[in-house]
């Protein structure tokens, strides 16, 4: 079994160095905190992540959740995890004093659930729906939801859950059809199913409340037409004992990846019994929902990192621990009287480990930006402050989902290759994690419907301005890194890759004057590589300018060796991945259309 | 569960038209086989794989081959795919007819095994290796050897294995440290344990037949000292009954995917009474086994091409039948008032299809190429072919074991992302395609091992007599393509890449030249990409261009439709693969050098 699945420095590194973590807490909110009770947190958050996660993570894998006499089982120590939890803040740590909560800057909530997720990628889902369910209520529900239902899972004695996905809608949300009708107390009957449930069923908690879409009786059609219901699987009668509300759960899904954390079929009101209770306004549902959807789509690329961080780590260990064959000597032969040498000594090991730490550490990277975004958003000072930072997060949120979950299996990939033979073994935990990771790029909006977002509607935002803002940010990265002479040809580099990618949307931009939506959008996904890319690439660069100047300064906070390796990264990455703009922008500029429905079979 | 795992058209197409098996067939070896005989012996093929194989590959996934009681538990189906295969001569096909063999051109058995394999992947390894290890005991045994062993393994009465992974010795071949003793009755007793030993034991077979590879007492050290043993699991006393030769099954290896197909740690002589049997001469013993390479490496990529074909043959059958949002109309919206459509009509679907089709087909290409050249190579007519088949067979070789596997990893990845939420469960095969086909990237030599061949073997080889006779048949595409107007294009882009592959060839060179091997070989894996993604667009190229005659011909064999489509997955590869060569080039131009150990760490 690995030991190390994150690195302590690296995270720290990049919250305060890269992502000026102490300016962004510079606000009245976050009055309470600084570096030293940050470090503090985030050292009793890996605490819990060494003793209660990381040791049950190949059980869980190895005894997947699974439905058995109406209910699903789950690993016991899912119990300690929701109580441990609970107890510590880390579900709550995101609300305001006053609600219960930590008031945690979002960036470090951000980096907790990363080295959380690192430790346990199959547990934490279900802190973090509980969560996401109740920050629902805090925000659009009334009081009286708010003491009788939130309150009660952010401390871990209820589990929470979100049902969007019936089997006739999974992508599209337009089509949910599961009914609400009015009572006669005022509240609804909820009729419908609900599928892909994550953490829906489980009996670690005494009761779970689902926050559920579905359609007033009479409401329009399509997205306009949906309301957001509580509806708790069990009710409180008067004397306070739990009793059914008609929630069953008609099975699970068995999973590749992810096995621990359970995924149920739900079936609500089977027997016209299943109360629901309308949060905030009718027809108002999916707005909500889509409200916390940037924090939603920022957990799933946290949560991508994480497990590609974590199979780093693992096929790193491996590499400094298995002696095989021997390096080429200057005649190009292998010399088999010496001993054999640790596989990290040869150049396509290393290649596959350099591979992993750009595309994890980047991903991070972004991720830690896009929470630094989020937060200074939402504790502007000003309107023009709050314009810009919006536009920032919004247009960084299709990568930020997409990125870590795409290139992470190439990552979780690389990471059982480095094994061999033996990353083919369930035995070694790499081949989980590459099955683990597989599901990111699918929910909460695939890779594909990302990459509509990002062209669709992020790229022509405000008329382009989001745009200008990051090409604005990208450019006083590369005006630093271009005062020093080593890192010089890096910052011209990306600066010609930010050339080529405007060249691509002014390109792409003429199908979309001429009404030629089909074919704007057509190579959507790889516009979405090529932009992706690029905004790693800036991570890179924004690290490497850091690294060097804290040589140059002889700063100790860490090793030159640490500064060192950060920038041998960033060239590696700038080597090795940046290249690949031009093929993906020479795709996007070919004027052959092939991928747009017509009549013929082409797939004879 | 899918319908189709793989279409009889394209493998006609590709054997008869693409690839002249008629005229590979003009020797007299195979006088016996024209069209008719061949198109029948595949139907029957299909038709056992219908039958004895499709239905119970997702039964084979989901209750795994595993170690109990001292033997490896696998489905009890295996006992009639081993019968009926032998009763079929579809283990001993490629035999000599005095053999008991069908004398079965090797490209006739390659397609007969890819569709055996797009049926069922994990059974059919039980009876490759059972002919693998038959083979070596024909080719390289004496008489009685073949009459005692290889004879009875042919009919699927006995299983075979082939045994060279050691714990220490991975891809290591020159460190096994296996032991054969001369002993009083002029045989050996062997000692040692072999890992990896992929169906090593099962009782579907009344004995398993193990070809071991040893080091005898006093061998040189190295791969020269290292000799071949037949080592059965079982003796036949004098009554003919079997008995214990002291092969015992240790345990086996739980696996990310191939479940059905056991993997075993078997253990030689732990009572010191293990007995082998040499086989030909001392210490040549990994010539041997290397003499089978290339068709066990042809085997490694048809195999991956059939697990992906299958995974692009249920990925489609669910696009088809899956309804799921609506086309963006002229207006850059969505009508929700229409029905959903199928997801076959979404541009990013449609790319994820051909993607799959490009990479499956451009692969099933390739492998019946390099079995024409197996096949032109042993059926020489006169020296100089025989030499110019040996080279083009041998340079072909590292990317046709590695393209399939390498590719077909992204091709099973995309035909999960198809099924969305449903690709990531159990439910659905296509998750089962991306495990199995992972472990085709690792054996025979993983990719790193194949992109060294390549670079420092095969490209070299006779003074780069091999490149050039592949470019000359390259040249002769080009050619043909470049004679038609729509074709012309492309043949000049293909052209263009082949400029860009000579002139890294060129850039590379000047390393070794002046003695930096190491620095020669670091970008190796790169390389592989740029020169399989050559090589497979020449294979589209090629494909193209005969559909293109074939429309201009108004030829029938197969519908204008069919040629249209597969002009169409041309246009494809060109338009998002091919653009990859000079991403590739771009990094193996660059002069950093990133990957070779340093004193450095770079790992922070």
């Amino acid at each position: 079994m690995a030991q190390k699945y994150f690195d302590f420095n690296t995270l720290t590194f990049l919250l305060y160095d890269i992502h000026k973590l102490e300016s962004v807490m510079e606000t009245e909110r976050y009055a309470d905190y600084d570096k030293e009770s940050v470090d503090m947190f985030l050292a009793a958050v890996k605490d819990f992540a060494d003793k209660e996660l990381f040791p049950y993570i190949k059980e869980m894998d190895s005894t997947p959740a699974h439905y058995k006499d109406g209910t699903i089982w789950t690993h016991p120590q899912l119990a300690t995890i929701f109580k441990k939890a609970g107890e510590m803040g880390l579900i709550s740590g995101l609300l305001d004093y006053d609600q219960g909560g930590m008031q945690l800057p979002f960036t470090v909530y951000t980096a907790s659930c990363f080295l959380m997720e690192a430790a346990n990628n199959h547990a934490i889902g279900y802190l973090g729906l509980t969560f996401g369910a109740a920050e629902l209520i805090y925000n659009f529900g009334n009081e009286s939801q708010v003491v009788d239902f939130a309150s009660r899972m952010i401390t871990g004695e209820w589990g929470g859950t979100m049902c969007l996905t019936e089997p006739q809608a999974g992508s599209s949300l337009s089509d949910i059809s599961t009914t609400a009708t009015l009572d006669e107390t005022g509240n609804y009957k909820i009729k419908g199913h609900k599928i892909f449930i994550s953490g829906g069923d489980h009996e670690h908690c005494d009761n779970i409340i689902h926050l559920v879409l579905a359609r007033i009786d009479g409401a329009p059609k399509g997205t306009k037409g949906i309301s957001l219901f509580i509806v708790p699987k069990k009710l409180e009668d008067t004397s306070g004992e739990l009793i059914s509300n008609d929630v069953t759960t008609a099975g699970d899904f068995q999973k590749l990846g992810q096995k621990g954390y359970c995924t149920a079929h739900l079936v609500f009101g089977d027997n016209e019994d299943c109360t629901g209770y309308l949060v905030g306004q009718a027809n108002h549902g999916l707005r909500y929902m889509f409200l916390m959807m940037n924090s939603a789509r920022i957990a799933v690329g946290r949560g991508a990192a994480s497990i590609a961080t974590a199979a780093y780590y693992a096929s790193l260990e491996y590499a400094t621990e298995r002696a095989q064959g021997r390096r080429i000597n200057n005649m190009g032969q292998k010399d088999i009287s010496q001993e054999q040498v640790l596989i990290i000594h040869h150049p396509d090991v290393r290649r596959l480990l350099l591979l992993q730490k750009a595309i994890t550490e980047g991903g991070l990277s972004l991720i830690l930006k896009a929470s630094t975004y989020y937060d200074l958003y939402h504790n502007a000072k000003n309107d023009s402050e709050k314009e810009k930072y919006n536009l920032l997060l919004e247009l960084l949120m299709p990568v930020t989902k997409s990125y870590p979950a795409e290139a992470g299996i190439h990552s979780c990939n690389a990471a059982v290759q480095v094994l061999g033979g033996y990353g083919f073994t369930s035995e070694y935990i790499p081949q989980m994690y590459l099955r683990d990771i597989r599901i990111a790029s699918i929910y909460e909006g695939t890779t594909g419907i990302q990459s509509l977002d990002l062209l669709s509607r992020k790229i022509p935002m405000a008329n382009g301005k989001a745009l200008h803002f990051l090409f604005e940010e990208v450019a006083k990265t590369i005006d630093a890194a271009g005062l020093n002479e080593d890192l010089q040809p890096f910052a011209l580099k990306l600066d010609s890759k930010i050339k080529t990618c405007k060249a691509v949307i002014d390109h792409l931009g003429q199908f979309a004057t001429k009404g030629a939506f089909e074919r704007y959008i057509s190579d959507s996904a790889i516009f979405l590589d090529l932009f992706s890319n690029l905004i790693i690439a800036w991570q890179w660069l924004d690290i490497a300018c850091v690294s060097k100047t804290a040589l140059l300064n002889e700063d100790k906070t860490y090793s030159s060796e640490f500064y060192e390796s950060k920038i041998h990264t960033m060239r590696f990455f700038y080597k090795y991945e940046l290249p690949k703009i031009d093929s993906a922008a020479t795709i996007l500029l070919d004027m052959d259309e092939l991928t747009i429905s017509r009549e013929q079979n082409v797939f004879l």
